[in-house]
């Protein structure tokens, strides 16, 4: 008997992925990126659908304020099609709890729901309750839509693309960030109005494991520059690969267009750090670097 | 402090529903009806938004076989945009399990997941999967599309209209048939195409639950004659009435068309019943027959 705990998080996912049946011809992206991207006859747009989970124990805490885990439960999918470029639109909200749960709870993840969803433009168009004989989990299922010129994978990064990140990571857990982040929807939005980097992801198990995600989604190897590194302040390198949940913005971009970028970002986001961390390197390259922490970033089924 | 055991399902959902900011405009149909209904900018058709879980104990039992557990997990969502007079396009998993869990019964889940999907046309394109310290969970999000003159909301009732089920109603958990239903997404496209049936659901709390929000929705009240209801053959009418996870199609029709569709249907479907069961009500008619037995239907906060 193999468990999930022996497999890890991203064997899993691999072998789920390869029970599946083919898509059908609309499906432009299935699973492996920040969203599913479709195609919809009659529209010039991409469709984005993203399916989250946040869970009482793992991702946040018995005794937090649930207006907060609202909060964080649709600004995470919201983060995710920031990431592809897109702009969100519709959600349904699933809540499973037990049934001696006081109502207050659920009043407040819907508060914490709705507020995200008014600050982002988000429809809430449905949901589901149910009962669980254990720990309150609330899913997130959101629709977007992005242009085609616009819509970025992580699957288009090349070798010696740079590799940008916004603000500061570490310590999300630990300052209680996880909870209150930002989106980077508007900087995304701009990003891909403006230029066009070859791929990006939201950070959301870890530089030290999104990193390499996105690498060899493009058929690269990760080329970080640890000393690069933007960390939160009282943070470390570890805490800023290992940690996960900065929701931040990873693009890689052609080197000949980030001294532009870098340039018109200071004049736009002048309060939102862009920092280069490093590069996508050929595949042989993909020793990493002998100094690099041994950090690993999360994963969702061995760390408890 | 109040509990959801307290309030009940549809207060709790009443509640949460009204916490919620305005829709956009592109929202035909939020909350209250089996999908939501979305305008796609470009499209002739509808889209169609669902989301639904099944949790281990409450849903299943944890030594059922998994495998029919991921077939039930999708046909629940399939049977929900059928209802709505729709196709079933792609669906998001979710799957929270605990880290030692054996990789053998998420595989089982998947393969039931990838049977139903392949069976019903279902394309597979995203996921995720998380830790729960608890009972595992898997949440399907499915999208759908629908004719605008085919969509069939639950609101569309008139006092007068003739309540039709389809096959048995009653015994689903006991029989084990919740697990291989089949959900009724052939039947409901060929009555959206040749018929226009006033309004529609499917049943999965059980009618004497869902015939009155069939009936609320439309305004009217629920006038069901319980000498008229098709109970699976070993249950009564106790069981047909309160059990819940029967997953047929209730649909209310005008007097003068059904007639009709009782013809057309038992030469399509000659395997399958079509009853009258009643019809729906001006609102002031509320009160139930006297003999109607005194059973609920399926709460999710209610029962355990």
């Amino acid at each position: 008997m193999t468990t999930l705990r022996q497999l890890g998080e991203d064997r899993v996912v691999e072998r789920l992925v390869g029970l599946l049946p083919r898509f059908s011809e609309a499906v432009m992206q299935g699973p492996g990126d920040d969203c599913a991207v479709l195609k919809v006859a009659g529209t010039a747009k991409l469709q984005l659908l993203k399916t989250d989970a946040v869970v009482e124990g793992v991702h946040f805490l018995g005794t937090e304020d649930m207006e907060r885990v609202g909060w964080k439960a649709l600004c995470r999918a919201v983060s995710d099609i920031a990431a592809m470029g897109g702009r969100p639109e519709s959600a349904l909200i699933t809540v499973l709890a037990r049934a001696d749960t006081p109502w207050e709870r659920l009043e407040g993840l819907y508060r914490g729901i709705a507020r995200a969803a008014s600050r982002f433009g988000v429809s809430i168009v449905g949901g589901e309750t149910g009962q669980i004989h254990g720990p309150l989990a609330c899913n997130v299922c959101l629709t977007g839509w992005v242009d085609p010129e616009r819509v970025v994978l992580r699957s288009g990064g090349r070798p010696g693309d740079v590799l940008l990140v916004t603000g500061t990571l570490g310590g999300s857990l630990h300052t209680g960030r996880h909870l209150d982040f930002q989106p980077r929807l508007e900087e995304a939005a701009w990003l891909v109005e403006h230029f066009r980097p070859s791929a990006m992801m939201d950070l959301s198990d870890g530089l030290a494991k999104d990193g390499p995600r996105l690498a060899a989604a493009s058929g690269c190897a990760f080329g970080l520059e640890p000393e690069r590194v933007p960390c939160t302040a009282g943070y470390g390198l570890e805490q800023a690969l290992g940690d996960g949940e900065d929701f931040e913005l990873l693009m890689a971009v052609a080197p000949e267009e980030v001294a532009r970028i870098e340039l018109a970002w200071r004049e736009t986001f002048p309060e939102l750090l862009l920092s280069r961390i490093g590069a996508l390197l050929p595949k042989s390259d993909s020793l990493p670097p002998a100094d690099a922490p041994k950090t690993r970033g999360y994963d969702h089924f061995q760390e408890s």
